[in-house]
């Protein structure tokens, strides 16, 4: 037991569970299932583990052993530990090993994921303000990776570079991967993504012989979009070779060519004169400290006229990216408070004109591309390996979870250079048939 | 010359004038139209003025000796200050001078005062950026009036107690001293009134059987249009006493009593629960470091659930408020940036659903408000006198320049505690019809 009691003496989180003992009983409410040898020193460090959490309504096992949580009929899962090695890393870093052991296949979910990652986050946040110390000392030592302009390259060759035919697997015809807009919640999610397009097109007010930049354009989907259905001349930047080589192929079969440039470089490299600025889910990777660049960006790009929109995934307030997901998935990734995302456009003097929070949009998007990655399940584990559907399953089914807990937030923010007043009256027109 | 020297050489605005003398060149472009005594030195002041101000499409004169500025055909008004001692005070503070040398009708202007007021605006903000430092200084110096509990009632009095005949001269049959909101632009004001009360409560979904907390309730006609139209109950808290007199008769006179309880107290002695929260131009008057409090308040209004809007003059980013309004007009009033107003739902994990700038909605609600003051200021002037008649044109035409040339905004923030999912699916539900 000193082995035990040392790691977790020496870890961050658990000492939050005995800061909670005295309110989240240490003691199993559920009998456990099987008592084996040491099932004891087992239960016992369930029931810190489930302090730790917030006491969530979900079961927490360890395989053959010791068994703690909520009551049968009131918990959305169970999470079984292969052994108790397996339960004492988590104990010590649960945010981080949590995925990293789900990954491996060491910790395994009876019941519904999302659910049991919703129980989870919604406990978490209600015990919030008693661990901020713990969590900020936790952010500090795991800072994201720098957004410089070659890391930058890095962080997104990791995410976005490891194949396009994967992606097309469950991202749909449009290869959209940001957030859909869902007119009515039972709109499909090509619908929705098409949707979307629009939406942020009608939002820019484009009209036909335009310019519009891009700045992050993935696939290179909206581009073609904003081409094709509003006669504008698009100039659309990304990093990623593997997108860039996908948009400039798809946009040739199309015929779009003419219209749309795609620059394999970085947002900050970009130069000229347009009507219209927009940025759909890049804003992620730009890091706060960069925040005033990206807006000096947007405004050469502007000069004292036209309008802009920056499409992003966002929070509350600010607080550190999902540690799993910022090493494992989404290095250098950072979802900004509306606070930070305001110093884009503040020292450039531009005036917020309209901002949409779209969470549950998103929620209802990542369920529509988590179910087509489980039907294509099989096809990704050829592909890669077992470990990576997994990861991949738990990356997918936490998002959902963020946005409908509130963990996350989807802003979409128009602006328009502070002295202009080519700004629409009412926002009536988003909304006309 | 000495004592004139002097007097610009300690002051700081003018100390900009030299820094700006190489582009902006001293020699006024217009000939003087009667040059009297000592119209060498008045021409070289006047000059000092117009590079002061960023050379401005105006002309700027003292009366019977010289004038400088843009020429006749691009002037859209003549400055006439007096005497050289009214255009020497202007120059030593013009942000603070000129607004009571108006006042006192040392100063007087041909031509139209909006657009007067909109060139200079314009040619300022062009020139900020080599300002700041002299506009710092000048702010640091200017301090806004403390809005502590006895300080916002001191406050508060001073602009809202002068008396409900005055007001209700010139802001419409509905009494709302807040923008307005025009469906189309060609809208009256009482109808965009209605309007905009109908916009705030779609926006908070009311539903009939609700209760709702109103901070800030001016004459209390939110409150009454909330409580016959929608069916909640309302409470509603204002440290004027004038308007918390007037509101409750009003109240009583339209049978509204039952559901209505009009209280004279501060927002921050708000108790109860409600459904939701609503606050309406009452920001201005909150100041920067009580926002979090303001915050704080909402939350325990709401607790877990409900929706909560927040309808506020703004800038696009951190400013000090026009120092002659704040001093003669509205002392504590300060509009903050949105990113400054993102500490009122940060702490207190509110998520923003929906951001709104409603800037040209004021200025046409001020331009309609002062064309009524103007067809009452014989009224006006017996009530009070000829200076405080002055001192409210130029503050209505002021306030009109100012979200004509984008120096103050209008936010309506919509938001909801974090954790509830009770948000609307999209905002199509506000237009239809």
């Amino acid at each position: 037991m000193n082995a035990v009691e040392q790691s977790l003496s020496s870890a961050s989180e658990p000492a939050e569970a005995s800061a909670r003992a005295p309110t989240a009983p240490a003691t199993p409410t559920l009998p456990a299932q099987a008592l084996g040898e040491g099932s004891g020193a087992d239960r016992w460090l369930l029931s810190r583990l489930y302090a730790v959490l917030g006491s969530p309504a979900a079961q927490f096992a360890v395989r053959g052993s010791a068994c703690v949580g909520a009551p049968q009929q009131e918990a959305v899962a169970r999470v079984t530990f292969a052994t108790r090695a397996t339960l004492l890393s988590v104990l010590v870093d649960p945010a981080l090993r949590f995925g990293d052991h789900y990954s491996n296949g060491s910790v395994t979910i009876d019941g519904d994921l999302i659910s049991l990652l919703e129980v989870v986050y919604r406990a978490g946040i209600r015990g919030a303000p008693r661990s901020s110390l713990v969590r900020r000392t936790i952010a500090a030592l795991q800072r994201p990776h720098a957004n410089s302009l070659t890391g930058s390259r890095d962080n997104i060759h990791h995410h976005y570079d490891i194949g396009n035919e994967f992606y097309s697997l469950w991202l749909g015809s449009t290869m959209a991967y940001t957030c859909a807009y869902y007119p009515t919640p039972t709109a499909t999610l090509d619908q929705a993504q098409v949707a979307k397009m629009d939406h942020v097109c009608r939002k820019l007010r484009l009209r036909p012989g335009e310019t519009v930049v891009e700045a992050g354009c993935g696939w290179g989907t909206l581009a073609m979009h904003m081409a094709r259905n509003y006669g504008v001349r698009v100039r659309a930047f990304n990093i990623s070779q593997e997108q860039v080589a996908y948009a400039r192929a798809r946009a040739a079969r199309e015929g779009l060519s003419g219209s749309i440039e795609y620059v394999q470089d970085d947002y900050r490299n970009i130069t000229g004169q347009f009507d219209a600025f927009v940025s759909v889910g890049m804003l992620e990777h730009v890091g706060v400290p960069n925040y005033p660049q990206l807006g000096q960006v947007a405004r050469r790009c502007l000069g004292g006229r036209g309008r802009g929109l920056i499409h992003s995934i966002g929070r509350n307030h600010p607080a550190p990216m999902q540690p799993w997901i910022e090493r494992r998935i989404f290095p250098g990734a950072y979802p900004p408070s509306l606070g930070e995302m305001s110093r884009i456009f503040e020292p450039s003097n531009f005036s917020i004109l309209d901002v949409e929070n779209l969470r549950l949009h998103y929620a209802q998007t990542l369920r529509q591309w988590l179910a087509l990655f489980e039907s294509a399940s099989e096809r990704v584990r050829s592909m890669f390996d077992d470990k990576f559907v997994r990861m991949w399953r738990l990356y997918l089914a936490g998002s959902v979870a963020g946005f409908t807990t509130g963990t996350l937030q989807l802003f979409q923010v128009v602006f328009a250079p502070g002295e202009s007043n080519d700004v629409p009256w009412t926002r009536a027109y988003l909304y006309e048939p």
